[in-house]
């Protein structure tokens, strides 16, 4: 019984079931496997009186109640009132169900999906607070337009702010873009993104673990931000404050193995606060969708705007190596930027090919800038290559002649 | 032959020699340590003619007649002018010498000082643009000022711009500070700073490896900034523009083994492209002094301005671990610091102890941030310790009944 795999598990137990546990507050893979290893099965815990459900699963009066009278009846019809509403009902396990959610350690047992979500689209999180600065609306959205020009979909929680901007970038680039609701699909938190929210089930999906009807509620959003961080390979924090709950995102990408990047800002500004602390705490900094990129190892195959994911195209962003390579690969990164190409320090040998040359020269020979020259220079003086000759001028160090 | 160690060399060789070579234009402990290859000793190098030098060590013809016409007179009058104008001549191997500049892969073998230098004073560089924004100066201000209230000197290049905000603000502080000239300490440059200069001198000290009236030139610069890395333990990038002398002193510190930090700005902002470069390129956010110590592993003992170094008091920041240490220790300060402290998890689960909460009254009786209680909530809820019991309100799981 220490063995159960609840992805496993869940295909084999029927939607119905399913969502009659959801209809009763019992969200997520955890709490089915919990079930399971008490009764053997869902449809056993299901069955079970209130008082059964205490003793042997350990749950508290209000849910246990809620399950034992949860009737196959409302699962029914919950069902029936998706498909009225073209919603369309994911169990985990399902060959649509995206693999990446699947993978987190707590996925919700039944995705409702507007729209369509491609089960293993490419796709980064782009989040931040709701009163963004100037700054940070322009980064949300430059970065969700690069973005979907680069065929990643963008996934939000369509909330005020950097949110619905960095959806609604992703959508004017003709990408894609899913957003992650608070609330049942049948309602749209916030209201003002009514529209936006049409929009992206027309270009993408809207996506919740919560019933119909389900209204927004603020301890919704935590466990609404694991969906958000688990359909993505990246979370992407453009702003965030002090206290935000985007760095509640951040958390769960970290408990999930995802990528986390921050947009950097200026030491003081309070929209930057959270997202400083993320840097300070081991974050990559984003500077833009190509941060985004190299964070997950994908390369850009094409960057013209496209929306691939409905057309079975797949993304154009390939994810190709991942996690650990991406890690290994920066360790040495500022080692090997501020070593500059040697082919810098190439031009500056040429152009001391025929002797002793001042700086000025050296430049104009070269075609590099003074401080790339200089740069060169003095990483040529230290391995012994070239000179200070006085005056300004450098020579090559003489081959053969016995120069280090 | 090829186990030359340069600072004990250096030490081995008469004052009067090393200026000799400096005033030939031979900088560095490793053109002394080619000329001792080559020649057995620096005396002997010296009394080779200019055609032997070539020969044997390698040189192009004008170091080579320079180095064969230098005369011990002009150096003992260059030892006797320095005399004069109060500046102190610090062989290579000197007990004054400060040893973490002693240790870079090419030290000066002979630096001018002005001014009190403290061997092992505890040291960071602060450099930037010249032309800086508003936030660039704001925070070159108060790095400097906050570096030398916890007792470390400010070393930087005395240029316009963050330079000389971070030494007048260490001045202001009532802290010491060091500038590295890029010209003879007879001569300030920029002029404009000649006053700022003075002070520093009185509190600090004014360095060089230029011989007294070397006036400023750009192909200096290079060689300037990797004393002052070379001095400090981290250097601390407060803006720089795409092409900058701060990333030179940058890169030196990565081949001293420094630290190297760069202060967050906004992206698009033409004075902090050069530190976005840095981080994307893993340097470390500077937030503030403390990223600094941090960085460096040092304990700030106290915060009382003060400048201890000329008193012998030592400075009030104590390098402790440092290195391999600060790095193993950032490895997982993301995790760390998202994870959360227990304290506050702890906070949630005793003001459930009585039974059912909902977030409000968690939140009353905890005293937490609402997003401080509901990150709690996620993670209490993801152990397994806490169930959510419908209704936004959350319990317990029954200990000892079977809750994982």
């Amino acid at each position: 019984m220490s063995t159960v795999d609840p992805v496993e598990m869940a295909a084999r137990v029927a939607l119905c079931d399913l969502v009659r546990l959801q209809l009763a507050g019992g969200f997520g893979a955890r709490f089915l496997e919990r079930l399971v290893r008490a009764f053997g099965s869902l449809e056993a815990a299901l069955a079970a009186p209130s008082g059964t459900l205490q003793a042997r699963a350990g749950l508290r009066v209000p849910l246990a109640a809620r399950i034992a009278t949860s009737s196959r009846e409302h699962a029914l019809r919950e069902i029936e009132r998706a498909r009225e509403r073209g919603v369309r009902l994911l169990p985990l396990g399902d060959a649509d169900y995206p693999p990446a959610l699947a993978a987190i350690p707590d996925p919700p047992l039944v995705l409702y999906v507007r729209g369509a979500l491609v089960p293993d689209a490419a796709r980064i999180a782009v989040v931040g607070s709701r009163r963004a600065s100037g700054y940070g609306r322009a980064m949300a959205r430059r970065i969700g337009a690069d973005l979907a020009r680069a065929g990643v979909c963008v996934v939000s929680g369509l909330a005020l702010g950097i949110d619905g901007l960095a959806h609604e970038a992703a959508l004017e680039a003709g990408g894609r873009t899913v957003a992650v609701l608070p609330c049942g699909l049948d309602r749209v938190y916030p209201r003002r993104h009514a529209r936006l929210a049409e929009q992206i089930a027309a270009h993408g999906a809207l996506v919740s673990e919560l019933p119909l009807g389900t209204r927004a509620a603020p301890y919704q959003f935590p466990r609404r931000n694991r969906i958000v961080s688990g359909l993505a390979a990246a979370v992407c924090v453009v702003e965030a404050r002090e206290r935000s709950g985007s760095l509640i995102t951040a958390r769960w990408a970290l408990e999930q193995d995802r990528e986390v990047l921050a947009v950097p800002g200026r030491v003081g500004d309070e929209t930057a606060v959270g997202t400083l602390a993320l840097l300070e705490q081991g974050a990559a900094p984003a500077l833009g969708a190509h941060s985004l990129l190299d964070a997950v190892g994908w390369r850009v195959t094409h960057t013209a705007g496209g929306r691939g994911e409905d057309r079975g195209e797949g993304a154009s962003a390939v994810p190709g190596t991942n996690g650990a390579d991406a890690a290994s690969a920066s360790d040495n990164r500022l080692a090997k930027a501020l070593g500059e190409p040697g082919e810098v320090r190439g031009r500056v040998l040429a152009s001391l090919a025929e002797g002793e040359l001042d700086l000025d020269t050296i430049v104009a020979r070269s075609g590099l800038a003074v401080s790339q020259a200089l740069g060169a220079i003095t990483e040529l003086e230290l391995a012994g290559a070239i000179e200070a000759a006085g005056a300004g001028r450098y020579r090559r160090c003489g081959a053969g002649s016995g120069a280090r």
